[in-house]
């Protein structure tokens, strides 16, 4: 880089994701110019970083000023209100052409104000989730982008440089028009929320309902990643089981964790999503409720104390079990993560492409897994499955896991064992797969009380009113 | 009445609810002016029904003129735009003092903003829920106002004259300030989503479960009818069940109904607020869910089609389980309803009285039952619960209740049948019994991919983050 020269963008924002974003922008040649309000922090980071020749800006005039045009400026700057402000400020500063991504965790409907801001202006927005934290960032994260069109393919280039590889390819595309990339990365986030959930409540249940010790569970899990259940969450659970804890000599850090478990809105935004969509995510939804009951620490002590839940034994549950509960439950949940992606889509006009959504999430980001390059190749088919769990594939797969996952269930609801993940997925499951349901009576209630009518079996869409016999009568 | 006197209050929309509420307030004396846009069906409304003296007005102007004042409009008009509507037109012609109130289903949030526009003019506005369905509203349903106080003074003695009444009194109450009384109707939807749910999964399992003859379900929910579970929708229940089927001698009605539920949106509505409130609610979000899932019939077909759940009979579950994983569930999902409440109640400021919007459930509306007098007797005590589970008395029946809890959710899973609510209700019940959960998993692994940090148990409050060992490294 000379410089004297221009550089080829920019970076709002030098925190920890931002700061990692700009380096790992640099260590791929790009030329990048940094912006952050409080300047000294900008140039402390650029001197820890001499390699990444990263050039600060002591306004974002200036910023403006250093840009190659079009300009592509990336806002790594907390959701929020402090991305309007950014936008106002750049606003009057940016010409025809010029680009500015928001890289945070924007809430989608946020990033639906400003891309319809942007288009009333010269200037081009594009709403982007970037998944993988602080070493995704600076060594390969998935990049979910959408919006801007034409804007796509400036950024492409420097987004595929800096994105994650795997045997899939560049984890980055185009997630489609309009906040779409916002709407990917916070489903992703969702479904991040549900493996989590899904691997605490299956280890929990080993330790707690089968009294192994954590050795075993992580020797578990550390098998289970050789397996069709490999993935980065399987993987690091392997390592966090076996630390030690460095305050107390021969115990474990597992032990000395608070089970206080915080979130950061886009596991919530998931669920209000999904409700405004009528998309049903119960897994998902387990594990926000699950989060949010961790939280109440001293209403679950008083809670136990007050209502003595007898916990006992799980019984008739073998290893291979647990890892089909644990399995089948994950296809439960990505299927509903996918299908809300895909009603998201037809609604919102996004033009979303799941096999190419599965594909960036196979590297860097949290979620990746050889599970997700399955799923790819079930999108990916000329005949796409109406539902991820109804690709061939995955139809096998659920036949063969089934009973371990009933036993796993039965056996942890009879024990009394928390499984809300588990739980909840073959309740989806159960419910999905029969095709005479419940629903009648909640039909002839709904006509009973509301006269709101119903249809009989043999004429649906003719909408019929009776007048029901009242034995109160 | 006289044709030359001023009436007390006024109707806007006579539909069949705006109508019978119209007829209910004519019956307990009151001198009722009506207007509707379509004025024929008004007039027709009237000629039917001379013994309510309603008099029709051409137009708003006209209605208002034949209020005295401060008037009282109550709007029986389609919640959304509509409701906006009127109030732009109704605006001009009000004085100070004028009372409108909105008795529709509204978005809570709504009438966050109309509340916000009354303050700004003379006129005053009350947010008010209605339930009870069609035969409630004329003759006697349940009633939540709530907003401006001084209106709901000038309010109390018409809604206490047509309000249901219950042993534990006139089922009206000030629900609160602002908005409080279309969140506290809100919430009554979600719960009655969550109990309609939970009837319609047990009698599901007993017909298809356990292979008994509906006229066997229906005997037993009559039974049922006449101890704890003592309510109108358990009630109807047994009716239902044993309607014939008039277009097919012999068989029974229940079997020609189309198992594809309708809604109307406030249990989606609830689900949001939840969330958006931080407080689970799982229960009621899988009655959501079930209604979703039931629309998609011919989705169901082709998934039992290819995934062959491979159901079985239920076994080893008594009656009396059946009963007590009801009453149990039940227990669950008001705890979170009323959870809600509270939570939303401090949030939002309505200063809620929980024992009081119990008490106004007793009669008229569609959750009334002899449960919610002991729901308002627990929240009644001096010491009022932090959760409707952890009042003594109700401490006192989930113990007895568990054990057939367990038994029907791990025998219902076994053997393959859907029972999201009651799985979902024991769920959230042993989470919350665990004083010590499986969330330090969680934490730990958000620490390792993100440094998020996470407490100790021995030193909570203090934020600490590891370097974890990386297997992978």
């Amino acid at each position: 880089m000379s410089e004297t020269g221009l550089c080829d963008l920019a970076v709002v924002g030098l925190g920890v994701m931002g700061g990692n974003l700009a380096r790992n922008f640099a260590s791929r040649g790009l030329r990048v110019a940094g912006y952050q309000r409080t300047v000294e922090h900008a140039h402390a980071l650029a001197a820890a970083h001499p390699e990444a020749h990263l050039r600060v800006a002591a306004s974002l005039e200036e910023l403006v000023g250093m840009l190659e045009r079009p300009r592509r400026i990336v806002l790594m700057v907390n959701a929020g209100p402090a991305v309007d402000s950014v936008l106002d400020q750049l606003d009057p500063l940016l010409e025809d052409g010029d680009i500015v991504v928001d890289g945070g965790n924007s809430l989608y409907t946020d990033t639906d104000r400003r891309v319809a801001r942007a288009e009333a202006r010269p200037w081009r927005f594009v709403g982007m989730g970037v998944s993988g934290g602080a070493e995704g960032a600076l060594l390969g994260p998935s990049i979910m982008p959408g919006g801007d069109r034409y804007a796509w393919e400036r950024l492409r280039p420097p987004l595929e440089a800096i994105a994650a590889r795997s045997p899939s390819g560049v984890c980055v595309t185009y997630c489609g028009r309009g906040s779409a990339g916002h709407f990917v990365k916070m489903v992703h986030n969702g479904i991040e929320y549900g493996d989590m959930q899904l691997i605490a409540e299956v280890a929990s249940l080993m330790r707690e309902g089968m009294g192994w010790p954590w050795g075993q569970v992580a020797d578990t899990f550390a098998g289970w990643n050789r397996g069709e259940l490999e993935s980065y969450l399987i993987e690091i659970t392997a390592d966090i089981l076996r630390a030690p804890d460095p305050q107390n000599p021969g115990a474990l850090l597992i032990d000395a964790i608070l089970d206080r478990a915080g979130q950061k809105g886009t596991g919530k935004w998931t669920v209000v999503a999904a409700a405004e969509h009528g998309v049903p995510i119960p897994t998902i939804a387990a594990a926000v409720d699950a989060r949010l009951l961790s939280a109440a620490k001293d209403l679950r002590e008083r809670a136990e104390a007050a209502l003595r839940p007898n916990r006992g034994v799980v019984q008739g549950v073998s290893p291979d079990d647990l890892r089909d509960a644990l399995y089948a439950s994950k296809i439960a949940s990505y299927t509903q993560g996918f299908a809300l992606l895909q009603a998201a889509s037809e609604a919102r006009d996004y033009g979303a492409n799941l096999a190419e959504i599965a594909r960036i999430w196979t590297g860097g980001c949290i979620i990746r897994a050889v599970f997700l390059e399955r799923i790819r190749a079930s999108f990916a088919q000329a005949e796409r499955p109406e539902l991820l769990v109804l690709a061939p594939d995955f139809v096998a797969d659920v036949a063969r896991r089934l009973p371990g996952w009933r036993r796993v269930v039965a056996a942890a609801a009879a024990a009394g064992h928390p499984i809300p993940g588990l739980s909840a997925s073959l309740a989806w499951f159960d419910t999905l797969t029969r095709s005479r349901g419940s629903a009648s009576l909640i039909q002839a209630q709904r006509d009973y009380f509301g006269s709101h009518t119903y249809e009989r079996v043999d004429a649906p869409g003719v909408f019929v009113h009776t007048e029901w016999p009242r034995s109160s009568q």
